[in-house]
């Protein structure tokens, strides 16, 4: 079964947002076998979308849907889908009771004459029930291929996919099963790695399939493949595995589909009934973002602390003043003194700091652009490191990132 | 003038990483006056991508192609190029040097040999140097039409599209200019907008299209247009924007184009030599993240302290800890106290706080998921703001600092 997504909306032509959703999409879709053809972004353009239509109906069993549902002019999919199917518009009681229920819930405000207009759909349609928001999902079928549409509002999507779309999906077909699986390395080379592996990747079975995923100092491998039996599948990808993770064994973490390096790291911190605390500069909060973004982290995560300004350091975190005045704000002294004195303050067992030049221009030091030093305090002692980052501030904050998890990951792992 | 940009790797198709760089392209290209026609995510397979090629060369004038160039054996864009133009791969003495200067720069290590095939190109190309990375970008012309091949990694590709593309584009099409504005609003929804503005709707010139981009409590209208001559599009858009501002006064802030609302606040506390400090728990880094993801933000930011856990609220930022136990950790008084003591701690003018639930669970408070107090300290006093923003953690965190950022930007204009 062959899926192709269509997002509408010319935010995303032009620019103005980036398309999440299909992301999403791609993920659930591939997770109960069907795999994805192509993603395509098409105008709000009538004409356009027709075409669209088309051309993933020739190509595709399934064709998913989002965007261009809301209650303004703009919002054009559904006219066009009784275009494409020859149908029409009817007003349909269900939607119309819970468009009221959510206003007076909600909106607490009359409904507005555009609501009302969202009661209304093509008659050939099975309304999905969007808990969310007032568009409803559509489901529609044509010569055995399967139309779903949905709003484009991210949370409104997602709930439509999970309660509504993918059970539907699961029902009317018989699925594979896919299986990914995808190897955290950190410390060597897209290009070193693949000269490593060279003899393994020619041997692989061709129902199996690798992939190089470089990013910010790091090399993702994936492995793929599908199959009718998923025991069989299993086992199969469980020989390449095995074969794979002793030639990768020095440079290799864990799989991402176990989850991120952050929450290996707040396991690891949780199994061990240790806590953790952060002094962030350059990478100005987005060490401790990482964390909070998964639920849980109030488990081992005491705070962090981002001393923007070179004075917080001192006033805020406690650090020397004259080790500043010595050394310069970003150096290995101040950095190692961040991650003391805030694991001091939150009362942890772990702390990270960062300290350095993210660029464009220098700031409070005469350090290069690039240059960054990361603490780390652990219960045996203190340390920092430094690394050239390179002269592109996004990435100069991502690596270090990158950088500072790996570290704190291999500390932790070492009690 | 058409684009159609074609992003190739099946990294995208299983929902593995988001495709940021369609968006990137997009706006770049909108900025110099070409419009883009299809955003196509396509799998590493030739047959499907000679499709692509195919159908975008039917329907665009200009084809943007990203990804596929890396030197693993999953990377097949450039044979597949050759295949598309009837060419061969040649060997080019330029890439080669420049792949070699690389080596010996960054990875200091001998040329593998999956590193001297980036040195084979197409002979019809016309190579553009990627200063960042060892894969070439290439500029191919068929039938009038342009093809621009480039590798995914997103920085490489943007230093590429600002050196060597768009210019090239610019001297090659004599291109119409392409005006946005978006009007940041808050306070108001969708459909309330609609009604309201729906006279200024109706009577726009066609040739000025209008867009409701909601998001996250917020809504964001968006006028585009376009023609040959900068000055008259320049006026035919302010008499529209001086009618709409007109119209929805109360609820806009801004102008996207000129700045993201956490910019507009850095401007206005630069302006009023004001600086600001922060103290997070449920949006745990979220706010600090938006204002250092800037550069420049030191000149009004001290930092921000992220208590994630209760007892850090007490020990590090010095809340009362008999106002926790009164009041629960979840309540005005303690966001009034965070913000005041934030304030206090980074010796700042301004400050913001935030406590709640965000959810799935219950945390260390009984308030139920969505609960979220947000606190503000100013010159003049403190007060703080009850808010219920649903059940959905990564909208409740969402929403948190949109709302945050908005009740500081309404404080700092006050002066």
């Amino acid at each position: 079964m062959k899926a192709h997504i269509i997002t509408i909306g010319d935010e995303i032509l032009i620019g103005q947002i980036v398309d999440t959703n299909s992301a999403y999409i791609s993920k659930a879709l591939n997770a109960i076998g069907i795999s994805v053809y192509q993603i395509s972004s098409v105008q709000d353009d009538k004409a356009h979308i027709l075409e669209s239509f088309a051309f993933a109906k020739a190509n595709s069993d399934i064709i998913i849907i989002t965007g261009g549902l809301g209650p303004t002019k703009d919002d054009i999919t559904k006219s066009t889908f009784c275009e494409f199917f020859e149908d029409q518009l009817v007003f349909n009681q269900e939607v119309f009771d819970h468009v009221t229920y959510l206003f007076k819930k909600y909106v607490k405000q009359p409904l507005l004459e555009a609501n009302k207009t969202q009661a209304l759909v093509p008659s050939k349609a099975t309304i999905l029930t969007n808990r969310f928001g007032t568009a409803p999902g559509m489901w529609m079928e044509k010569d055995g291929k399967v139309f779903v549409s949905m709003p484009g509002v991210p949370y409104e999507m997602k709930a439509l996919m999970e309660e509504a779309v993918l059970p539907r999906l699961q029902e009317k077909f018989h699925l594979p099963y896919i299986l990914h699986k995808t190897l955290l390395t950190y410390g060597m080379g897209e290009s070193a790695i693949a000269e490593r592996i060279e003899i393994f990747e020619n041997e692989l079975p061709k129902e199996i399939k690798l992939a190089y995923l470089p990013s910010l100092g790091r090399v993702r491998l994936r492995l793929s493949t599908m199959g009718a039996f998923k025991q069989e599948v299993d086992t199969a990808m469980a020989v390449q595995l095995q074969k794979l993770e002793v030639l990768v064994e020095d440079i290799f973490v864990g799989y991402e589909e176990s989850g991120s390096l952050e929450m290996l790291i707040g396991q690891a911190l949780v199994d061990r009934n240790k806590t953790l605390s952060i002094a962030e500069s350059c990478t100005g909060g987005s060490i401790v973002q990482r964390f909070t973004a998964n639920a849980g982290a109030s488990r081992y995560l005491a705070g962090s602390t981002v001393t923007y300004a070179t004075r917080s350091k001192t006033e805020v975190l406690g650090v020397d003043e004259s080790l500043i005045k010595k050394h310069s704000v970003v150096s290995a002294e101040v950095a190692e003194a961040m991650a003391v004195q805030v694991k001091k303050i939150y009362n942890t067992d772990y702390a990270i700091s960062t300290t350095g030049n993210a660029g464009p221009t220098k700031g409070d030091s005469d350090a290069a652009v690039g240059t960054v030093y990361i603490g780390i305090a652990t219960p045996e002692g203190s340390t920092a490191h430094l690394f050239m980052m390179g002269n592109h501030r996004e990435r100069v904050i991502g690596k270090t990132v990158n950088k500072a998890l790996e570290l704190l990951h291999e500390e932790i792992l070492k009690n």
